[in-house]
């Protein structure tokens, strides 16, 4: 089955304690779509400016994502810079230009319409509104933030009734939820008509809610990390890309793709932009989703000759 | 097996946005001793002064614990206050009187001495490895804070290098490794000569840290926590006791105690001092194992009539 990835596509200016990026392919729909390409076909609807430039689009088909979807207008494509904190756990936005995206509006062709799977990005929830009428999807999960839930919350929350599940950081969950603790949020989320939710917790990893059930994945340890940027959304990615892997959707599935999730977000953050996402292997893939199951097991795992402990610094 | 617990006692005066208490039971060595008292039999060393009264010491002797090493001197016992942040991620001490504790020196009797298990509680890495070598236990675990590794390093690294395990907040395992990465820390910190290494991360669970591998247990996902006081060492308490209990410190025995560890800190947050800490039974202790257990599977529990979910608020 395919999926489809409604979001933004940037060029990112990026400083961390570990280095620097200048104008480096970034954006929400194309972390997730990236990390999804290595489950399933993707499709992206997105929009950049004159200056994308084939390169980026060629390293996007490259990975057999499907771009045809993807508006390119007259304009500079939306740009982002900022600097992380020491420990990379707080950002600090230095500049955002719209440019293109600011007048974003997604084009559902007649080949998206009826997708299997489908991730509305953070964008308007107006916009994912009308996507989500366009596409009728199988499955839908959507993502949003703080901006939205401040300025568009009854959208977003008549965009909540209508979607499977909810992918959105732990701070976002409590601000929309207005609650303090986020065990309170997430009851008073799925209340608003979500069959799951996903509450991503940074270097803690992610809680998944449904239905009466929790499960908890950590965090990949990753011993270096050069740059969160993009983690979230390629966690979406691993997420929504397992899921439509696998056409299903129920408890084991669901926490599967959890720690897929987890997977993906521990290689981006590895290297700024998609110089480490962009080129995994399948097999690299696998054995960090093996170690991570062994992470939660009782049983510490018997492979003498394989350490499992976290990978030192490549 | 039994355990002893070395470490402080005190009255907290605590205010959090859920409500205050003054002048309660709390410090590092009673947390751990209640908690490890559902699992062993615990004997504690600490000091208390004249005012510490018969009420507290009753409620220590009914959890079973041997209180005949609590040193009790004229003077005011150890006192602190503090106020939580709305999301009681932050506290802000207001008041310590060191009190008898300020001159706090552990006196290990003869019936304490070869103690199987001992836990070193939070105090002065120069004491800590004074009652190690005393004692001479088959298994020993400590603790430690910003002030002893800011004041005290080198004798915290000695002492570091003669212990099983260490048990500690994560941001203070990144100031004693000087690392800003706690994969890293944790790292360099083993390398002292631990054999394994647990960093607490509030509402986040813990991590272990043992040769090779890696375990991350959540915090059991409670809804309204009240008071986060005492969490740590509660953690310490069900994880040692556990330890304690089964008398081996395998791989298996350890991830156990770690979602014991998990299991204790959620009942002290929620209340004040030991108002829930002290009065569980062992099912809910074993209610609450096997819960973690569940969010720790892939395979959602198949209990239709026992929701797994995350407990209503009380």
């Amino acid at each position: 089955m395919a999926l489809l990835v409604v979001g933004s596509m940037a060029f990112d200016s990026v400083r961390t304690p570990y280095g620097e990026a200048r104008e480096v392919l970034g954006g929400s729909a194309v972390y997730c779509a990236v990390a999804a390409s290595y489950f399933t076909p993707v499709r992206m609807v997105g929009v950049v400016g004159q200056d994308f430039g084939e390169e980026p689009m060629a390293l996007l088909r490259d990975r057999r994502i499907d771009v045809s979807g993807v508006e390119v207008r007259k304009g500079r494509t939306f740009r982002w810079s900022g600097v992380y904190s020491e420990d990379l756990n707080d950002r600090t936005t230095l500049s955002t230009e719209l440019n293109v995206f600011e007048s974003f509006r997604p084009k559902i062709r007649r080949e998206d319409a009826g997708a299997a799977h489908l991730f509305l990005g953070n964008i308007d929830p107006d916009l994912q509104r009308r996507v989500l009428d366009e596409v009728k999807p199988g499955f839908v999960a959507c993502d949003t933030m703080n901006f939205w839930i401040e300025g568009k919350n009854d959208s977003l929350k008549r965009l909540l009734a209508n979607v499977d599940g909810l992918v959105i950081n732990d701070a976002e969950a409590r601000l929309l939820a207005g609650e303090l603790n986020t065990v309170a949020a997430a009851r008073r989320l799925m209340a608003l008509g979500l069959r799951f939710l996903v509450v991503k917790r940074g270097e803690y990893g992610a809680a998944l809610f449904s239905g009466g059930h929790y499960f908890a994945v950590p965090a990949y340890p990753v011993e270096r990390p050069v740059d969160p940027t993009g983690a979230g959304d390629s966690f979406a990615g691993g997420f929504m890309g397992h899921l439509s892997r696998r056409g299903e959707n129920g408890g084991r599935v669901l926490r599967e793709a959890m720690i897929y999730g987890s997977v993906l977000a521990s290689f981006c953050v590895e290297d700024f932009s998609l110089r480490r996402l962009g080129s995994l292997t399948p097999q690299a893939i696998d054995d960090r989703f093996m170690e991570l199951r062994e992470f939660l097991s009782l049983d510490e795992p018997a492979h003498p000759g394989k350490p499992s402990g976290p990978s030192r610094p490549r």
